[in-house]
C-alpha cells in the first residue's frame, strides 16, 4: 500500500495564519472518565490488599500464573545475563551511550549539584543543603514501547545523583521480557526490578507493598493507566512530567541537504500519530525540495502508514519572512525537540528562549540526542519548554534550607521579624522572636 | 474564656507507639466536590468570555462596583504610596527583610543559576542553558490571610532569576486594600497588579484575557478555590507545591530554654487548626517544662483558640530513646520547619536528610526565618521535603539542553544510535542518524 505525506502548507505572510497555526497545534489532552474509575479503583485495592492486589492484576492483565509478588522480581544475575547475552555491536552500543550519558550527568550534578552555605557579619549562617532522594521508582512501559534508552535516561541521572535505592517496574506481557531492557536495567544502576506494570506498579511504588518498597518519587513514561495513576499519586510521591506527544521543530535556512531534514521530520512522526513535525524556513524553494524528499523517501519507511498520518494530521511545513520571525513563532510553540538546521546556528540560538533541548548545525539530528549525545531525552512536550525543564540529576535531589542565627544576629532579625509579624497579627511568631533578644 | 493546650504524649519505648503515631500524622486532603465543579465552570467561563467573566465574579464575590478590568489594576503610584505611607518602623522592617531575602536568592542564583557547556575531544559541544520564565503570576490571598512577607518570598526569587513581567494578583474584598501588601509588591519588584482572587484570577492568568496577561508559571497560597483552580490549570502553565497545613518539629536536646521551645510550637499552631506542632526530646523532664510553659504562656496569646485547637487535636510531645532515634523519627515525618534545639546542632544536622528548612541552635527561631533570615518561608508540607525543595530561583528558571554534534562526532553517534535505534524498531530515527555519516 503507498501512502502520501503531505504537511500542512503555511505562510505567515498570508491573512488567517494565526488562526490556522493555532488549530495545527490544537491538541487535547483530555483524560478517559471510565479510564480515571478504574485506575482509582486500583489504587485503593492496592493500598489496600498491597501485595495480594499487585498479583492479582498483574496475572490478569499480563497473562501470567505467578504465585507471589517475590517471583515476579527480576533478579540482578538474570539482568546481568541479558546484558552478556546482547549481540556485541548492540552490547557495545548500548555501553557506549551509557558512558555518554552518564558523563552529561556528571557534568551536570558539577554544575548545580553542590550544597552551599555564607556567613553573616554577625555570624548568622545561611545556605542549603543537597540531598538526593531516598528512593525512587522507575516506569518502563512493556511490549513495543518498551525503549531501552527510556532505562538509561531515566535511571542514570537517579544514579549520578546518588539516590540510594533505584526501583524499576516494567511489565512483561506474556512474560515476554525485553532482553535490551533488562541489559540496560543492568548498566544503568538500576537496583531493584519488579515485572508488574499499570496504575498496580505506580500504586505499589507510591504506598508500598509487603514486598515492594515504597518509593519517593517515580518517573518514566506510560500509557493513559499509568499517566492517571501517576497524577493521582502526586503528592504522596513526586512525579515527572505526564509527557504528551513528542514534537520536533525544525528551523532551516535552507543550508541543511533537504533529505537529512525530510528524515529528521520522520523520525519524530514515527513515534504515533500524534506526533508534530513542524518545518519553519523563510525559502520557498527548499520547503518544496523537503517535500519532494518526503515523497522520495516515505516509500522504504517500515513505519511509512504512522508516518504519513502524524504528518498528514498535524505536521507543517511553515515559510516564514525571516529566520528572525521563524525563531519568534518558534518561541510561541516551546517545542520539545528545537532543530536549527543552519550553517550559522549560534546566530539563531540566543534568540530562541523555549525548547526542551535545541540542537544546533546540520549534523546534529534529533535521534543523536535520542540515544546517546549524552543530554537526557525525557523532555517538556506541548509546550511546557515555557516554565520546565529536561529530567536531570536536579530531578533526583532536593533542597533544604539552612538557617542559623546567632545572638547578636537573633537580636536584629528579631526586632524586624516581631514588627512584621505583629502587622500580620502573629502574636506567637513575634513573641518568639523577641523572647531570643538578650539584653 | 481559659483555654487548655495539651499535645498529645506519646513515647517510642512504648508497644502501639508506630500506629498512635502514624495516626496523629494522618491528615485527609480530600478535596470538595461541588468547589471542583465551580471552579471548572469558573475556568471555562473565564476561557470564554474573558474580561467579562472576571468582572462579573470580581464584583460578585468581593462585593465591588467595578465597570472594567483595567479598573481593577492597581498602578505602581498607588503601590509606592502605600510604601512610603507605612509608619517609620514597619516601613523599615519590610525593607530589611527584603533585602536580606533578596541578598540570599541571590547567592542561591550564583550557587546554581548559571548555562554551562562542555566539549567532546571531537568537537562536540554538549550543555544546558538556563533562561529564565518570561512572565508569572503571584497569586496573594486577600482578607486575613494576606501576609507581606508571602509577596516578598514569591516576587522576589522571580525578580532575581530574571523574570521578564511578574504579575500580582490579589483580592480586595469590599474594596479594602492591605496598604502593607501594597508596599511589599512596590520593594519586591512587582510588574503589575490586579485587584482580582479566588479561582477567576488564576484561570485569568493561565489563559490570558483583554486586560490580564498570560503568564507561564503560577505561584503563592490560596484558599481551596485557588488551589482547585492552580491544580487545574497545571500544565496549561506550572504552578508551585499545593500547600498543605504548615507544620514545625522540633528536635530538642533539653538545653534551649523551655519557654522558647513552647512559643515556637504555639507559633506554628497559631496558623489554623490543622496546623502541626511536634516535639522530639529523650529527656522526659524537659518534655514536661515544655508543657508547664505551654500551660504558662497559652492565656496571654491573642490566638489562644487557635493554638488550643491545633496542639490538641494535631500536636504531639514526644518521648525518644535519644537524639539519633529523634533524628530518625524527623526522616520518617519529613518536616516542612525542622528546629534542632541543641547547643550542639552540627551534631545531629547530617543525620537529618529531610526538611524543608533546618533551624540550628537555640537562637534560630522559626518565626526569624518566616519573615527575614533571608531563606524562602514558601516550602514543602506533607512528608513532600521527602522529594520537594523550598521556593527559590530555580522555580523561575527552566533548562535547554544544548547539542552541536562536529562531523567527526555524527560518525561515532550515528553508528550508536542506528544501532540502538534498529534495536527500538524506529528505522527513521537510525536514518537520520546514518545520513549523516559521511565517508
Amino acid at each position: 500500500m503507498e501512502f502520501r505525506a503531505e504537511p500542512l502548507r503555511l505562510s505567515t505572510a498570508e491573512a488567517g495564519f494565526d488562526a490556522a497555526f493555532r488549530a495545527r497545534l490544537q491538541w487535547s489532552a483530555d483524560t478517559d472518565a471510565e479510564v480515571e474509575v478504574r485506575v482509582s479503583e486500583i489504587i485503593a485495592d492496592v493500598r489496600e490488599r498491597g501485595d495480594a492486589a499487585v498479583l492479582d492484576y498483574t496475572n490478569r492483565f499480563d497473562a501470567l500464573g505467578a504465585t507471589s509478588v517475590a517471583a515476579l522480581e527480576l533478579q540482578q544475575a538474570e539482568m546481568k545475563a541479558a546484558y552478556e547475552g546482547l549481540p556485541p555491536k548492540q552490547r557495545e552500543a548500548l555501553t557506549s551511550a551509557a558512558i555518554r550519558v552518564r558523563a552529561y550527568h556528571e557534568a551536570q550534578k558539577k554544575a548545580c549539584g553542590e550544597s552551599w552555605s555564607y556567613r553573616d557579619s554577625d555570624g548568622t549562617l545561611l545556605g542549603q543543603k543537597v540531598t538526593p532522594l531516598d528512593r525512587v521508582g522507575i516506569y518502563v512501559p512493556g511490549g513495543k514501547a518498551a525503549y531501552p534508552s527510556s532505562v538509561l535516561m531515566n535511571a542514570i541521572p537517579a544514579h549520578v545523583a546518588g539516590v540510594g535505592e533505584i526501583i524499576m517496574v516494567v511489565p512483561t506481557p506474556r512474560g515476554e521480557k525485553n532482553a535490551l531492557v533488562l541489559a540496560a536495567a543492568y548498566i544503568a544502576g538500576v537496583s531493584r526490578a519488579f515485572t508488574v506494570g499499570g496504575a498496580q506498579a505506580v500504586a505499589a511504588l507510591a504506598h508500598g507493598t509487603q514486598t515492594i518498597p515504597r518509593v519517593d518519587k517515580i518517573t518514566g513514561p506510560g500509557n493513559a493507566y499509568v499517566a492517571s495513576a501517576k497524577r493521582r499519586v502526586f503528592g504522596q510521591v513526586g512525579i515527572d512530567m505526564i509527557a504528551g506527544p513528542s514534537e520536533i521543530l525544525v528551523l532551516a535556512d535552507g543550508t541543511t541537504p533537504a533529505d537529512w531534514v525530510a528524515m529528521d521530520l520522520f523520525s519524530q512522526a514515527e513515534h504515533d500519530e500524534l506526533a508534530q513535525s513542524i518545518l519553519l524556513c523563510p525559502d520557498m524553494d527548499y520547503i518544496a525540495k523537503v517535500q519532494a524528499e518526503i515523497d522520495r523517501l516515505l516509500p522504504a519507511m517500515p513505519r511509512a502508514e504512522i508516518i504519513a498520518k502524524s504528518l498528514n494530521g498535524r505536521g507543517a511545513l511553515i515559510h516564514t519572512r525571516s529566520m528572525e520571525e521563524a525563531c519568534e513563532i518558534s518561541n510561541r510553540i516551546a517545542p520539545e525537540h528545537l532543530e536549527i538546521a543552519s550553517r550559522d546556528p549560534h546566530r539563531w540560538e540566543p534568540l530562541l528562549r523555549h525548547a526542551g533541548a535545541i540542537f544546533l548545525g546540520e549534523f546534529t539530528s534529533e535521534s543523536l540526542g535520542d540515544y546517546c549525545a549524552g543530554p537526557n531525552h525525557v523532555l517538556p512536550t506541548s509546550g511546557t519548554s515555557r516554565f520546565s525543564s529536561p529530567l536531570g540529576v536536579y530531578d533526583f535531589q532536593k533542597r533544604s534550607s539552612l538557617i542559623e542565627v546567632s545572638e547578636a544576629g537573633a537580636r536584629t532579625l528579631g526586632a524586624i521579624a516581631a514588627e512584621l509579624a505583629y502587622g500580620e497579627g502573629l502574636q506567637a511568631h513575634a513573641r518568639a522572636a523577641e523572647m531570643r533578644i538578650r539584653p
